[in-house]
């Protein structure tokens, strides 16, 4: 299997560490316009003598033929590359968010349905143990009804690259972080949503010009209940890790979280007072993409989910852009449940 | 000083609890139509063999001369009770909200202020040790500007009262329950707020009927920042205590949180990894009531308090009602900032 990755700016590492796994797997290209980056990703195991390195993605997809390419680009500059690898009939797996706006998310689904190539999208908390265990005993109904869920990204703003300080490349932090705030809660309970109403701001950083340093959601759940994404840049310098991610999810029958900088899950129920869960072990993620287009499974994150969570995220910028509750287009696929 | 309370339907232990620490305030006498809670209050150290019991609030007021009236009526009832008061000239010590409707909200408003009584409200977590000291170091900046802030109430639903099953008595969940996240928000950061979004429902509970068992409120910050409220009656009955509260705010320079059974307050900033903040003692509530009247000091929970965190519940609950964003009137007096 050809593989190729376009863009070295997102979750690319969980495409490399998965492809040293695969021995039939081969990392044919890499392109990048960073020549920085595209110098550091020849450290990468999975960067071998056999593989090409492109400054143009364009030159990379003329001269290669290829089964999958992951697209880890500037997300304001990821439309044309997935429109590219469509139209050359390449199966896709996008960092996310797959573009930021709702007209390049119509064209770009279009053309990959019309293609009929796989796309999946680098949802990467998902193949974290605690989460996906949680998604395990919430779909069992462990806790009953999901009535109320709230999601934490807290991260440290560090050093930020130039794209990111600016709408049109970066798409803001509802779309970039959000999103995964926005899959937690959407893939554990099974809930769809139906209007989102959110408000965003950079309060105090400056530097960091249209990157927003703050941003909260509020979702109404399709069975009724509600659920809040909080998703801030201010987590401070000295904290033990670079994001404090959160997940509470409260149900009819008890409550289920991931708590606390070792990400611990714990239940409680009617029945038993909190304790925690140890989780499985997962598979990786790109092992697991890889399996799926051989039909061997379906993969975590389907192209329904790549559409849907873009959708809502840009449908929650545009709440907090305009300062107005946006409905949600029902869904056409249901997530599983 | 002769003090009166009028009904046991809410934090009334406050003021209880107050008394008896107060050798020159004598607990005259207390109304409720519920038989069993005024024989039950008998067994309150502050009832004595001096100490009047009525099943009707205005015998009692026509009955006494007063100083201090605590009135603690199921919700819906309290208009009434307030402007009775307000027209003795007694001053009253209420539970939240004051008052369940915008308009009682407006007419209270007049005439305890063309009375010229005092007037507090029963936010007793700003008596709890570690949200008040979480108020101190916020106020004194050691986390910079707030940013981004969330408060949680989860509670064990329990039996509730018949009167909390109905909305025309008990006003909602956002009113009843969201007022003490929305006021450790707005009384520890001092920001006020600008617009509100909310939804609330009963997913899971419908021999609750009209009492919500979730809501969920997004609130803009005057100074831009964002604020989310998490309400909800899902608490299992086995968890170590009844209420699960927490309060993050995420500043400029660093993030204060209380979280855990234990209420501990944690302090994080940009010099210092997070450590544990001992919290100092607290005075008691109607103890510093008591001496805000004699003018010895400022009670915490002033009137311009009391009808402003009314008003932001109503608001909120009136966005929730009809899916809709309430712009907030511009305060009259801010909080002291």
């Amino acid at each position: 299997m050809n593989v190729a990755l376009i863009g070295l700016e997102g979750h690319q590492s969980a495409m490399l560490e998965g492809i040293v796994q695969l021995h039939d797997v081969q990392l044919v290209a890499v392109a990048s316009d960073n020549p920085d980056k595209l110098q550091a990703v020849k450290r990468s195991p999975a960067v071998t003598g056999d593989t090409w390195l492109y400054a143009d993605w364009r030159e990379l997809l003329e001269q290669h033929d290829l089964d999958v390419v992951g697209v880890c680009t500037v997300n304001g500059e990821r439309a044309p590359v997935l429109l590219e690898c469509a139209r050359r009939g390449v199966h896709i797996l996008s960092e996310k968010p797959l573009v930021t706006t709702l007209e390049d998310l119509a064209t770009v689904r279009a053309a990959i349905e019309g293609a009929g190539v796989r796309l999946s999208m680098l949802m990467t908390m998902r193949f974290e143990p605690a989460f996906k265990k949680m998604h395990d005993l919430l779909r069992q109904g462990t806790i009953g009804e999901p009535v109320a869920a709230s999601a934490q990204k807290s991260y440290k703003l560090g050093d930020r690259p130039e794209w990111m300080r600016d709408r049109a490349t970066f798409g803001g932090v509802i779309p970039f972080v959000g999103i995964h705030a926005l899959d937690l809660v959407r893939w554990t309970t099974g809930c769809e949503f139906t209007e989102v109403a959110a408000w965003h701001s950079n309060v105090a950083h400056p530097e960091i010009r249209d990157m927003e340093d703050n941003a909260s959601v509020l979702l109404r759940m399709a069975n009724g209940g509600t659920a809040t994404l909080r998703i801030d840049y201010l987590r401070p310098t000295m904290a033990p890790t670079h994001g404090d991610d959160r997940l509470r999810v409260a149900g009819s029958e008890g409550v289920l979280e991931v708590l606390g900088d070792d990400r611990r899950l714990t239940l409680m129920t009617h029945d038993q007072g909190p304790y925690a869960v140890a989780p499985d072990p997962e598979e990786q993620f790109f092992v697991e993409f890889v399996r799926s287009l051989r039909g061997e499974c379906a993969h975590r994150i389907s192209a329904a989910d790549a559409y849907r969570l873009t959708e809502i995220c840009l449908q929650a910028r545009a709440a907090a852009d305009e300062g107005r509750i946006v409905s949600l287009a029902p869904v056409r696929e249901h997530p599983s449940r």
